[in-house]
């Protein structure tokens, strides 16, 4: 039942949770520690990924990349960075890169 | 120009990339590497997420973020694991954390 | 009261401690856990060791960096490869960079 | 050949070449380039050494090993902490846990 519209509800979730009680919210308990310990987590995160993906099956990688993912939005929504901008970022990327692409390919 | 469909469209073009000449793809590059490399890429690019968000701007932390990502996805791709099956189990969590967090809240 | 004799003493108490009870012994748990948890906290101590370089004080560095050492320490007793290998890696290294840097000073 | 005096003998190495020319020393290059550049290095031989330790032979192991403990070593050079704090903080918890380990054993 995920949707395109996975990661715009998340960070909305996200967001609305940020104020909240830290005694009831993950969000909110990760908030009151401040960006460090975030930023922590992201890195604890992307360490597990790497683990997952390289020792463990299927299901482990999936539900380490969801951590990844959604410590990532935590982390980018408390420094106030829209996930839009990363998203018109890889856009711009993958235009860069599609030009770069063909200009690096032989004549055919 | 970004829109909910960017990851949709950088999970094809990743895909497509994957078996494309190594010199003029940076995704095949990476995928004749091998897992080990791609992985390692996402742990460099998650160390340089913790620093732009701690120390850097808002820019930098869009590009380390985007950077991410994009190996993430890379890393997805090379384990056949499709990035529904991740958004799906985003889902899965907010739905079971939505109720976990309303039971834990006291009665009002 | 440090002295270079510090890491070898603490290769010989991890060794010692592997067998121990995980309920009395941190290294014996984190040994009943498995390679994988010891790798894992390898990677966390490493991004909190980044974080406190950059964004905290000298004594935070210096519990990070000790956190780190500890866990490399643990996870290579794990992997059965003594310290001295690595160790005697270094040395090779700084012999044949010292060549390497002194061919490529100009001459004076 | 390694000797205990091997991580004395690079700590003080790396001091010398701290102000060396970035076009002929590696460490000069490093320092040139800031914390922010050594820190990343140190977490891109954390995650190499995990990868490493969980995938790959003896050799490999060490070669990472020996290239985390050297990025830690130039970080710690550049932020003015002597391997020495960190040995005395590693003496200092081995007394520690191991009063805690006879406290936490039933008695016999």
């Amino acid at each position: 039942m995920s949707s395109p519209d996975t990661l715009a509800r998340l960070e909305a979730t996200i967001a609305a949770r940020r104020a909240a009680d830290p005694e009831s919210s993950y969000v909110a308990k990760l908030n009151a520690k401040g960006p460090r310990k975030i930023a922590q987590k992201v890195g604890e995160e992307a360490t597990e990924t790497v683990i997952a993906a390289l020792t463990q099956d299927h299901e482990a990688l999936v539900g380490e990349a969801a951590d990844l993912i959604f410590h990532l939005m935590v982390l980018l929504n408390a420094k106030d960075v829209p996930l839009a901008d990363v998203l018109a970022e890889l856009d711009r990327r993958e235009g860069v890169s599609g030009i770069a692409e063909k200009a690096s390919r032989p004549k055919d």
